[in-house]
């Protein structure tokens, strides 16, 4: 008897421990920490990561020389604009809300619907974009190669190319760039490393509801998100005002039926920070954004209670900004092609 | 006679070095170099300057959320746009050519007419332009007091006041952010300072010429120029294309018939690096420019050889630009009224 009723005490002492090690034994399972550095092996050298942090702020790879990479993806915002959709040359708006590029190497392919595979290929893209910096591959070389700092830095990059000073290389330094654009170090990070005070009890339990209810099926891996494709709507499509029906996401790419209103599951990381939601930015809410999440994609209306304890532990998702240093961009010359501020492109967006 | 023979040989070897004292005991009575620190009777606090850097780079302080203070005076581009005239709220151009933000502390007033008499009176202009940022006093203060960060910084920089987040205030500290955006340094502050090898001998003839031909009249003193208002045609009327006759400068302000055409001096400083010139923006050459200054301003036309010397003395004019480490912005709320994009005030302008 004795003994039975030590063993009962020690199991009902033990029991919190064993639930708090089952949340973080689950967790690890599910999810990954964004490393304190980046990932080495896609980084050509710190010179090519400095060039491109010069390029992603250089107006002047649009055609007006008021748009750059960190226009939409602003590094003092979480890498976004907080726009419902993203506007650039004309002040015309693009068709969908711009993703982060915050640890955005680590998403499965680029934009959206996952036209381009890596971040080189979707450097590309928007300088090009009518509706964002409105530029030409020409145009972008020719003025890159009137400024000689920048025909110098290149060729320290690329020192064995005869003509370093490319579109193509220009996309891969400002790749380079964005790999080291990491927040590490939010509460879920410190959580899965073992640190369980890392996280309160509300964001606990806004975890444990997260993994519950299938949040976690596909908000999953190092970005909580970010590793796979879903249908928006997979139980109930939202209404039009939500996701409307003239964007029909991945079909463009792969002209398969079932991949009609089909995007990219975007990463949580940072969420709090990137309002407007979805690929429509028409959710200013983070609130209703999981409530909109409940119904489409798990079929569950999820209480007030519980959307927002799970809102609670969305926070606790929000990593170390990145330090940036704002760059000192080369002066122009006389053969520098000045800026144009029509309209003269064809397409694009996020 | 040999007595003599040594005198001479004394003067003669005493000639070159009494020239280049000559040179810049000259140089010394006309220009003051750039301090490396800011002045600090003109400045609140760190936290001041802290808390007006992050409103500088806010987009927020914008109606639509897509045009900083940096959008038009962009400390990677020497505190200007490079913009003929600037661009911003509705991709409106605004009236004139943005001068530069760098050193402007020491010029006798802010914009080129004069019209705010520092740089606080300034920083209100802009946000509420139609064609700049298009946002109200109210709407900004309401914006500010929505982020909890704000309010808690602007309690810490005026812990006297009750209601510390006033678009006074605002202005205020962009003003003391602003104080310390200098660049010290460069090769004429070098030179003034004693230092003889600073400028390089086509250097010193451009510095000569400068003096000589008169262009050190008006572009004086610690900013090279910023220190007086002088017509511009003084001697004889530029052209129509680069001195447009609907803008009248300074009479708009004193609606003193005198003050037709008449703008301020703007500082040489960092001149090589804030193309297009003049208020106008009309000019991308310097070399041009440097013409231009000549009949109009001076009645005399350079030889080719001179406005040469005098281009190559001021790309001396070049400091050291800010180092800037970029802010991070608190997030919005619920109640941060959210960007609108249509375009709703009237006026404004550089």
């Amino acid at each position: 008897m004795r003994v039975m009723a030590v063993l009962m005490l020690l199991v009902f002492a033990a029991a919190p421990a064993m639930a708090a090690e089952d949340l973080m034994d689950r967790a690890k399972q599910v999810f990954e920490p964004i490393p304190t550095t980046p990932p080495k092996d896609k980084i050509i050298s710190p010179q090519s990561v400095e060039l491109g942090k010069m390029l992603y702020f250089d107006p002047r790879l649009s055609s007006s020389w008021l748009v750059s990479c960190n226009t939409c993806h602003n590094l003092g915002t979480a890498g976004v604009d907080l726009q419902e959709t993203s506007v650039g040359h004309g002040w015309k708006r693009g068709p969908r809300n711009a993703p982060t590029v915050l640890n955005s190497v680590y998403n499965i392919a680029q934009f959206w619907d996952g036209r381009a595979s890596d971040l080189k290929e979707q450097a590309k893209g928007p300088v090009q974009a009518a509706v964002e910096m409105n530029n030409t591959p020409d145009r972008v070389v020719k003025t890159l190669k009137s400024m000689p700092e920048y025909v110098k830095r290149f060729g320290e990059v690329f020192p064995d190319q005869k003509d370093p000073v490319t579109f193509e290389n220009m996309a891969r330094v400002i790749a380079d760039y964005e790999v080291t654009l990491l927040t590490p170090n939010a509460p879920i990070d410190k959580f899965i490393k073992g640190d369980d005070n890392a996280l309160s009890k509300a964001e606990k339990e806004g975890l444990r509801l997260f993994m519950d209810k299938g949040c976690a099926t596909c908000h999953s891996g190092i970005n909580i998100g970010g590793g796979m494709y879903q249908p928006f709507g997979v139980v109930e499509k939202p209404g039009s005002d939500i996701l409307p029906r003239d964007d029909k996401g991945r079909f463009a790419v792969t002209e398969t039926p079932s991949d009609e209103y089909v995007f990219k599951v975007p990463s949580l990381r940072n969420v709090a920070l990137t309002p407007p939601y979805f690929h429509s930015g028409k959710v200013w809410s983070l609130r209703q954004a999981v409530g909109v999440m409940g119904t489409a994609q798990l079929g569950v209306d999820l209480t007030d209670s519980e959307a927002s304890k799970i809102v609670t532990f969305l926070h606790a998702l929000t990593g170390d900004q990145p330090d940036v240093d704002y760059p000192i961009l080369p002066p122009i010359t006389d053969s520098t092609p000045k800026p144009e501020l029509a309209v003269t492109q064809q397409g694009g967006g996020h």
